[in-house]
């Protein structure tokens, strides 16, 4: 039996003004968590969502995570924890959101200022941190505020799990999550993450994978210092030479990755996943409006999708080392590092894909006949993560979108990783759905951010109606 | 007949340390172009130079060359001209320095204040400028002084160019000499240039040639801006995969130039030219202690200066436009500029090698069959330069040294660029000389520079012991 949802949604449209207030309090706190200066801010954003959940009746603690590691002059802003209701009868849902904020600065370029809630006359509601995540994190409050004034009872109990550092590495949050499983979190049924976006701007989505990423350095060194290429070069085997001629060898321009057996280790698409992408709401007109060009490698949706969400890539970043300035410097670099990445999907071992590249990247370096010395390593890797999408928690939330809506939502993956997803899947053993609020043209990291007050409201809405319908969802396949 | 020298070298002996007195004064002013701060240093060091010349009897003028361009409130210091004699019986003699320094500061290293001379107990004199060009430059007025003290005729009319610029690109030089060819310089009979160093330490030597330099860069471009690999990644064609596929067919690890018909625009060995090689006080120790390893190219010494003076050579210099920063980005670049350049030598033609550089880089990347915009260009060309060493200018400066230091100096060339020697030879059709005062471990722009106390004294005397060679030298060959 469909849930009782139209007293809930009446009183999220009458409280719009004031959860839309709620927004521009929260955008007014410079919370960025990159800038040193800043940091009080970001605790003071802290403070001010404790505060409003306790308002709400939460149980909150504030939990600290210490000095930040290597800069022992700041502190990590605290991990905001909470929980609504605790009724053994019903089910228990974990969300995650983050309150911190992408540095901003007027003179970048923005039509407003970053930190002033400014709403236009289509609606768009600009501001740093509007969509990114402060928007949904205070849809959950606003969720919880909007069932107490409707009178209509809270579906589940709600854990919160509420971060400052995520523009920042999310410094300290892995090893509390590790701590707080059978903790704070044990009675966690599911976890419900919104902090991404929609494929574009009129269909919602639901995320159910998440590419990973392998950093690597290949360092190339000669010469004990950097010489003038007067009087060294056509004497001395240059080490940008060397380096340039390995990573060449690495990925083509069609972005087809060289390194035996990376594509070996890609799972094969079935008929059933390859069936999911003809619906998806996306156009090339899309990609090509999103690059700002048309130099795309496929010509149709279904092989871009698929590239961008369950095949791996390899993308060449830079050289640090040589020469990066404007204008023209006669220098041989003595010593040149590369940097590239590849990112990972099911089925890739991380530990097997550096291992391919160790050896790939030795045999083509001694392939050159070189004088010169190659190290190559890995700077760090990041597990790519594949939900099933017929998880109770999935087709719950997709009758939400549904009935909020009145479409069934994309089936969608990322090619971008957001690493707090696999490690509550790891930690917890629970499944993760990344339930978007804003749409593609939100800005996230960009000037001039901004959420739809549309997404906003009936973004609310929908968190709401999930957890209605995750709460009587049967546990199914 | 060979000249009388012997009293004009016992008063240099003589006047030994007020020679390097006048050198102390001369590095205690921090006369560094590349500082807009010390401007009015540089400007301080072109009086100091005017009163020395002034007070020796010579004619001088210090030309102002105005308001340094692009960056107009700063001063160009003066070009220092300087008649010493004016004898329609003699010879005219244009003598070249410059009287600006490199950078530097304690903090790089330095093991002695950079701007007080300082003398070890082997004679080195430590002090930015001693060898880089002030010494040199002191060289030619302790010649005069010493032969007005000894009461010895001076064999030529002396014209002396001094600029103030030479370390930060010479601005407004290449004009100077120009107008002034018929002017100023107009009775010059050759060219000296002491602003070089033996190819070692113990043996002097005379420089005829120089290699030429054209600097490139190759743009490829294709989104509208940065892109996040994680999204992108695996759809779009990424200009920095086709720019370093474009670089890596460039050059080999070895050296060799893969553009098709570099190579053939080099003048042929002669059997002539080979025999030069043989002699010449170099070894490959020298080159590795010089490069800091190992990772030559030849194994043996005349490949390895002939590659150095002789054969084109191309270098990779970086990238502009990629990450080059420590630590990891996953950033798709959208615009990358590679940097490099080729050494040129006879009988290379500028503009030919353009041609062929363009016309190959294109080619390449029509290959890559890519989307995105390839563009290359050529940032700046200077030309080769090689004077004939039998010419009486050099046959001259032989005999001085061979008298001056009892050897017969090497005949080298050089792998870099010294503009100013084209410009003379071309302004004004002269035989120009580079006659180096220093030797190669004096560390010109690096930390510690110096001058040997023994190079300073013996090569005043050699100074002076060139212009009496040069001036009863038949014009022969
Ligand atoms: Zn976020
Ligand atoms: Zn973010
Ligand atoms: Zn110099
Ligand atoms: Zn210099």
């Amino acid at each position: 039996m469909a849930p009782q949802l139209d007293a809930y949604f009446k009183q999220v449209d009458t409280l719009a003004e004031s959860f839309i207030e709620r927004l521009r309090k929260a955008v007014a706190i410079p919370s960025v968590s990159a800038e040193d200066e800043r940091r009080p801010e970001v605790i003071r954003m802290g403070k001010f969502l404790q505060a409003e959940l306790e308002a709400l009746g939460c149980s909150v603690e504030a939990r600290e995570l210490g000095k930040e590691p290597q800069r022992e002059h700041l502190d990590l802003p605290p991990v905001i924890v909470a929980r609504y209701g605790s009724d053994s009868k019903k089910r228990t849902i974990l969300v995650y959101g983050h309150y911190d904020v992408q540095p901003a600065n007027l003179e970048d370029g923005w039509a407003t200022q970053p930190f002033e809630l400014t709403v236009d006359d289509k609606g768009r509601m600009f501001g740093r941190g509007s969509t990114d995540d402060k928007g949904p994190v205070l849809g959950w409050l606003n969720a919880i505020e909007a069932h107490q004034k409707a009178g209509v009872d809270f579906p589940v109990n709600l854990l919160m799990c509420f971060e400052g550092m995520e523009e920042y590495g999310s410094e300290g949050l892995d090893d509390f999550i590790a701590a707080e499983a059978d903790k704070y979190f044990k009675d966690a049924d599911a976890v419900c993450i919104s902090d991404n976006y929609w494929l574009g701007t009129e269909k919602p989505c639901l995320t159910y994978g998440l590419r990973g990423c392998n950093y690597y350095s290949v360092e190339v060194s000669g010469p004990g210092q950097d010489l003038h290429s007067g009087v060294f070069g056509g004497t001395v085997q240059e080490p940008m030479t060397d380096l340039v001629r390995v990573m060449a060898q690495l990925v083509d321009t069609d972005g087809k990755i060289l390194v035996p057996g990376i594509n070996e280790m890609v799972a094969p698409l079935t008929d059933d996943e390859k069936a999911l992408y003809g619906d998806i709401a996306f156009t090339m007109d899309n990609l090509y409006e999103s690059l700002g060009s048309k130099t795309g490698i496929f010509p149709d949706k279904e092989k871009t999708l698929m590239a961008r969400w369950r095949y791996p890539s390899l993308s060449l970043h830079g050289i640090e080392g040589a020469f990066s300035a404007p204008g023209g410097k006669t220098v041989i670099p003595a010593k040149v590092t590369g940097k590239f990445s590849i990112r990972t999907v099911p089925n890739m071992e991380p530990a097997k894909v550096n291992e391919a590249v160790f050896k790939y990247v030795n045999d083509v370096f001694k392939k050159l006949g070189s004088k010169n010395s190659l190290k190559v390593w890995n700077n760090h890797d990041g597990r790519w993560w594949v939900a099933s999408p017929n998880h109770w928690n999935f087709t719950a939330a997709g009758k939400a979108v549904e009935r909020v809506w009145g479409v069934k939502p994309d089936l969608t993956r990322e090619g971008g990783s957001i690493p707090v997803t696999l490690t509550f899947e790891e930690s917890l053993k629970k499944n993760v759905l990344l339930l978007p609020m804003g749409s593609s043209t939100d800005a996230a990291h960009s000037i001039n951010e901004k959420l739809d007050r549309r997404n906003y409201i009936e973004g609310t809405k929908l968190l709401g109606a999930y957890l209605h319908y995750v709460a009587e969802e049967p546990t199914g396949a």
